[in-house]
């Protein structure tokens, strides 16, 4: 099989290096290209981008000089995009006018009715309205977002819960990384011996987009789940995964331990199970009192499986949770991948 | 006016030490003994204790000689216990007996109908159980515990929103410090680059303590107050200072701007408002979008005021806020003095 | 007495927040006036001003309009400078010829010949080249400047050392804390479970300042003292606080337990010894064999007291000991103010 | 190719835990008996062991037994000791005598005259005196160390300039992870926000087991190098991955370009390049002035590669660098395994 060109958009920001990392011997994709600010234009990825990331960067990627982050100079079947939301706007659908797959970790289209936030493990069957997309904007290529970090992994979770129990009410509080945040990002004078209980438009993008990705997909409409959320947003001193306390009232009872079975059995859709990024296993459940923990667990499943622990009753809904999930793998840049082969898998990407 | 002699239960550990601290140049009260575990009896203090706190130990301290923690060794018609819950269960009753007014930091006694738990801006009136306490147990002195340190700040705000709009239910998460779990207390390999999702115990405490304080006291009795809690409670990697994400819901509608209004005009019940330790303000409600944090708001009125910040409406229930309090000043030695000197002042000590 | 008025140049920035904290009710002087950046020209003090210390601004700073740093604008007798070096290089001197005092934070002017970085209770009497400076440039005004934070602290208990046994070599390695970088400074991610071992030009000052401080005042020359230094620096995880490990090689040989009495008898000269920011004691000696320690040791004496600890002997040189000073109070904005008691004291600044 | 039966002596400890988690599908050894603690015999070993490690315990682990530290219950011909220095005192030596090859972690015997501190990077040739040692002792087992783990990676760098341009005297200072100190090891209220500028017993070692290793085996006898070392040991708030700062003088010149050079070009003796842990490269030179970081660098050729930076002159003496070694892998149980392997090679054990 020969491997699909893929271009990386903004790639020497902390999204683009994660993307690079991860392309490393992808077995479907190749990147042929790299974008960059303004200032990096002419020279060479190695020379422009300070490398945050444990471990070297690829020796493939060094040599590949930066070009302008547009259609006119990059023309590719599909590209990942770790653009800045406002420059999404104006960028991305220009890739995708031009013929583009854009696989976009930015904010910016995913509030809009014809633009799918897919998990291929939670709402492969969003990708239908891809179609819609294309008829409506003209578009011969297409954007498919990821959703927010912090949505990511309580997505996952409820998911399977909506699918077993419903869900009318959900209470999350969440601790985030310091990666969430980008580079250079929280400074470290307001985060050691400290927590900020503020992240700036975080807790809306958390009350909002579980609710579209759970919804139902009909005759080219996504439809908002029927369940209400209500976020807390925390930075703590932690550098990769986020860790979300979940209280959840269901539309039938349930008792933990039924809760700890679903989740434990949950399966993506047969679609996206065998993807590369599929995670294995969808969703862990830990059986131990203290667990997740951000540094012990966010790399199970190569930092793709959602994590679950302490299942236990709640006091005023009905049953209580923690989900931790790696922000910069499964929250931003794998997320993408993996959305990129389901879209593959599907046919929209060729 | 002659200092009321007073000893210091347990006073080589981390809220023993608080104590020490605390009561250097204390208006009221003068430290005549402190008591520690057997292998540290018949050295001086400053033989035994290892310091934790910033600053040095006060040089009266470092002399007094470790007692036993028995009534047979320290007179005294005052005791300050920080002493664990298990030893507390039985050496604190001896003190009572013997005529010590004993103010707790422990958990042993809290859930004893007849015992009080105090926070004196909150409900003072809790402190005529007493009687009642002396007479069924036949104590000449008394046990008057604090709460949990997790429960004292979102009590003190929980208290103001109760009188005006009412209390229905209440989602608070947790962010907690390391000087909550004691010396050695959390190894810092469990908390390096992550956040510990449990802490053994806690959650029951901060779900049934502020039910027990908002309660009222009526013929000798504590009622519990008639709403529900739901806690979840984490560590961070913060020194000192608990951060509690509050989501609530009034039996009265409020705005977010009453809310605020409610609490930043709250003041301690009369004969709480000027004793030595008395916060001042009671709450400090701060309008940044930012705000309480650790590190820069912990020490607020001199670490006894509870922080108030991002108060807002919330997606399910009324109102959401985030609540900082000092948890080894408010919540532990300093709330354990403040109880003292509202218990002197009550006529309960002399 | 009447207060002399003040300006604090660059006054929204980390160190010209420490200027305004410890200036609030100083008993010589009083703030007039604040320059800050071109965009805050015109707004207030606490519009433009975002405070990164514990407790607030001072309430009679808020109100402040925030002015241009330049003595068209500001005409005062005393100037405290947190500018940085680049901006500093213009705007000192424009002061200086305009009669202001400015007590510097800043690097730029500290290799002058003319110029002294001065340490009262080190080498008060490099302030008598003063005259030199004025004569030699014109200036009715004054520039002083205090050292680099971390040469501060190692040249306290060097000057002790230098006094006693003579100096011959010090290999000194630095663990220095985040404040030391301004704000926002070191991003989050390159200190969380990580050490940098660089600081950009730090090492340069390190071996040099020292020896310029060190050094005698003769008939309006500064000499170099006589005696080498190898610095290595490194940043850690902790906010306030530089700690130094050294190893000394001094001209006449001397055990660790007089290198521990020098120390602790260590006086600042006469004229600086009362001053109102004079440190108490000079210098503090720690026995235990664990100490100093950021967090514990560095508010000893208000934050300007150098503390030493581990005074043992070398295994290649003659002693070993570790030095911790308070950087942003004894190392930046602290110093400047002792600095301009000094000058006061000695009549340049009236 | 049969493997090779092991045991790990104190495997739920956290240099234990390396243990496993290294001999996880090791090609030459395989697990067979595992010891403990008085209080875990006739359990499993995931019925004691609190893994702290990322990822999970190996699945063949968990069932394992955990039996007593004695030759009369284990019999293997190769036991991985992660005893603590007291205990290995005993068991050791009863195990050599039994004729198992102990690879030792510990302390307890690295002084003794016939007992080789081993790095098969650098000093292969100290295993010759295995047969001294035997017939000494009338063993048919061995004891084989490893060094302290500080020693570790600034010894590797040392054996390269030392074989080009000989060693004079060095000054090196650590900043210690958090790990080093086992498991529940610094408390975190010690270390969050703080530096701890001592570790006990730590500086002797650092100061004499380099020059046991890079001393001349001949005759029987292991001779010390003649060179003198000055350590300072610091613990910082690092979770893995040891840092020295090393000031080196040498008895021939060397430009800072010759040194880098030669660390880089520096390989294993061949006997020991070729290992199943052999590191690759032996030393990476990193040539950035900001590294090597723990937290970035510390895994380089899976943890077991010395990374050495910031190679420049220094002010007193010849050259000056910056040493990172990950303290549990190559400073602990990797260095243990790579030692066995060079045994396992040199044929002295089968």
């Amino acid at each position: 099989m020969k491997k699909i060109p893929v271009a990386v958009l903004a790639a020497t920001g902390s999204v683009g290096q994660r993307f690079i990392q991860l392309l490393d011997n992808h077995p479907w994709f190749e990147v042929v290209a790299v974008t960059g600010s303004e200032r990096s234009h002419g020279k060479t990825y190695a020379e422009v981008c300070r490398w945050l990331l444990a471990g070297d960067m690829p020796a493939w990627a060094r040599n590949l000089p930066v070009l302008v982050s547009s259609p006119d100079e990059v023309q590719v079947p599909l590209a990942f995009s770790g653009l800045p939301a406002d420059a999404a706007r104006d960028i991305e659908p220009a890739f995708a006018r031009a013929g583009t797959a854009v696989c976009s970790n930015a904010s910016a289209y995913r509030a809009e009715a014809d633009v799918p936030i897919l998990l291929p493990e939670v709402n492969p069957d969003h990708a239908f309205i891809i179609p819609t997309q294309r008829e409506k904007r003209g578009w011969s290529g297409l954007i498919a977002t990821n959703p927010n970090c912090t949505s990511t992994g309580m997505t996952v979770a409820l998911k399977a819960l909506q699918d077993a129990f419903g869900l009318k009410r959900v209470f999350a509080v969440s601790l985030q990384a310091l990666s969430g945040a980008g580079y250079p990002g929280v400074p470290s004078m307001d985060i050691i011996d400290n927590v900020i209980p503020y992240i700036g438009g975080e807790e809306d993008k958390v009350e909002w987009e579980p609710r579209k990705m759970l919804g139902a997909y009909r005759d080219g409409r996504i439809e908002l789940a029927d369940f209400g959320i209500s976020a807390h947003t925390n930075r703590v001193a932690v550098s990769d995964g986020h860790t979300v306390c979940l209280s959840i009232e269901f539309v039938e009872k349930a008792s933990p331990a039924q809760v700890a079975a679903v989740l434990a059995a949950y399966e993506a859709p047969e679609i996206a199970r065998e993807l590369p990024s599929a995670p294995k296993p969808a969703i862990l459940v830990r059986g131990e009192d203290n667990r997740p923990q951000p540094r012990l667990d966010r790399m199970t499943g190569s930092g793709m499986t959602t994590v679950v622990g302490r299942v236990r009753p709640d006091s005023l809904f009905d049953a209580r949770m923690v989900v931790l999930s790696h922000n910069t793998i499964r929250g931003a840049a794998g997320g993408s991948l993996y959305n990129a082969e389901l879209l593959v898998q599907l046919g929209f990407i060729q």
